[in-house]
């Protein structure tokens, strides 16, 4: 048993908790050395109940391994693991991040400046204008846009962002020879191609009710920030909402009437702290933070330098030397709002004109 | 001069803010006393501007005051001043209390149990429904509904409250002989009936634009809580919300979609701190505080004792005893929720079957 089939049987026993997968790959040492052990020591050194020992050692002796292996080279997926230095840097960061991912597309190292924008299955016009707008706005912000390729708003987001020619990342709640709903297998197929569609579940893996919370926290765990443009009080945005929150991301939400069931979630999400927003400038300025660190630690390597700037990204560029400016100065200086001088600043970073030095400060590259 | 008379000439400067006329009665111990020294006294030891003092000394001299008392008397307004027992408790607190107000109707003690319903003349349909809604409710705990009287938000909810049978105080921007707008003539009398109308102006004053921000402060100043139901950027309710902030009133503000200009305005406000409410429950829950410090503080004696409880108000009410309970052990006890509970104890002090003690305990009385 090699390193990838011993991680694909351990993430095939999916009613383990990935954090107690977690643990077993951190007390053996790596996935084929879980399986150097008896089911006895996964209790007792690896902390796994009787139960999930059971169910392990089951998956260890029944599951198809190189069957599925050769299922995913021939539906063009890619199955991915914790190991693989493309895995997705903020999935890295949760508490229980996936041991392995199947993946159609690629995922590139901007990928980490995604926001998630999640929603109602049944959402309103409104809904849906409002997630194409914010989408198509982080779109031309250079950020990806990542959702559950769900009916409704989850299906406008990633549409907006394909329309932008911008980079969106679908996760889904079942296996891919099972993709859900099959109106959106065409749309999914556009997704891969300039961008990406994970799945944490094994091939064959339906569209079961209790693997959508499994994967919310994937959608979540992807973002810098969660956006939910529209809820009702029992949609599952709400427990990506929820789980965004506990990953320590910022959670934001769109207000709506008091006599749209569909604004029922959103609005309460506001009333426990969400931010209300009413423009993608608004989460941008909230995230800049955490996005221009997360640019100055290691800007994306794949960008080609020298790609000619906009004529607002310039009028940003002047005012920059080889001396670090805070970035309020830079602000006053081009006369550019915080929201948009944190935007084309990413947008410099990803061109690599431009290099965040610690304080919020920035120089000429 | 007597008094009556020196506070209606005091007043028809109207041009002087009213935090000044506050001074000036106060350094010269008294309406008459004001005229009583020379203009040249009232820059010194006054502290008014010479340009006000000019303009206060010629409301001495030409401002008609007998004939504006004969007018009023005529049509039915009285002139109450801040001397009198029955001028609004809640306004007595502002930084700068009309020292003057026209009345048509009844101000009671119980109306210091009070909340401001306004918004945008130009309402939609939502915002209409939604005042009505809240204003109903409102009515339905007891509490007194003020407004501006204005087209749309103001309007509805004055009706609400008057089909609900309570009470609501309309404050005018212009004197009592140019109501505005002019088809709210018949609302106007229907207040006055089973509440009041109140206006700050002399009788013959226009509706200027300047008067409205004027008026605002009282419709903020005569309740507890200022509920902003629609408002575009430019409305004058944001006004009232900031003036109610200022006085130190809880500013409650309803969401609404992004794409409705007459949202923008409360989704402003609830970016800026405003309470985010979808229930009126919500706005009586954080009022709760407010109102019964006040009803312990001094019962109104206008109500008489011995009405009949509502079976609702009934089992509250057997929880209690001569022993103080706290509020958290009434709403355990009686398994009401603390909203209601409030509401319902606000109810029996009214009806004098319940006081509360220091420290939100109450006794039945």
């Amino acid at each position: 048993m090699n390193d990838l089939q011993a991680y694909v049987i351990l993430n095939a026993a999916i009613t383990i908790p990935k954090s107690r997968v977690g643990r077993l790959l951190e007390m053996f040492g790596g996935a084929k050395e879980v399986f150097a052990v008896r089911p006895h020591d996964w209790v007792g050194a690896g902390r796994l109940t009787h139960q999930m020992a059971k169910r392990l050692d089951e998956a260890r002796r029944t599951f198809r391994v190189d069957e599925e292996l050769r299922r995913a080279e021939r539906a063009g997926v890619r199955i991915m693991t914790r190991d693989d230095a493309d895995y997705p840097q903020n999935l890295r960061e949760i508490f229980d991040p996936p041991c392995v991912l199947y993946v159609k597309g690629t995922l590139e190292p901007e990928d980490k400046f995604a926001v998630a924008v999640v929603g109602s299955r049944g959402a309103s016009y409104y809904g849906l204008s409002v997630a194409r707008d914010f989408a198509a706005r982080f779109a031309s912000f250079g950020l990806t846009v990542v959702s559950g390729m769900a009916r409704g708003i989850d299906t406008a987001a990633h549409r907006a962002a394909l329309d932008a020619g911008a980079r969106t990342i679908a996760v889904l709640g079942s296996g891919f020879e099972n993709i859900y709903p099959v109106e959106n297998r065409d749309l999914c197929g556009q997704i891969a191609r300039s961008g990406a569609v994970l799945s944490e579940f094994p091939l064959d893996t339906a569209p079961l009710a209790q693997n959508f919370p499994v994967r919310n926290r994937i959608v979540s765990g992807l973002s810098k920030g969660v956006l939910v443009v529209e809820a009702s009080l029992r949609s599952g945005a709400l427990i990506t909402a929820r789980l965004g929150a506990e990953q320590g991301r910022e959670v934001f939400a769109i207000p709506g009437k008091l006599s749209c069931e569909t604004s029922d979630g959103t609005n309460d999400l506001i009333k426990n702290g969400a931010h209300m927003v009413t423009s993608a400038e608004e989460v941008l300025r909230e995230l800049a933070g955490a996005l221009c660190v997360d640019a100055g630690r290691s800007r994306p390597a794949a960008r080609p330098a020298g790609v000619p700037l906009t004529e607002e990204e310039e009028r940003l560029f002047v005012v920059l030397n080889d001396e670090p400016k805070h970035i309020d100065a830079i602000c006053r200086e081009s006369a550019l709002d915080p929201a948009r001088a944190a935007a084309l600043l990413l947008q410099l970073e990803l061109k690599a004109a431009v290099r965040q030095v610690p304080g919020r400060m920035f120089i000429a590259a």
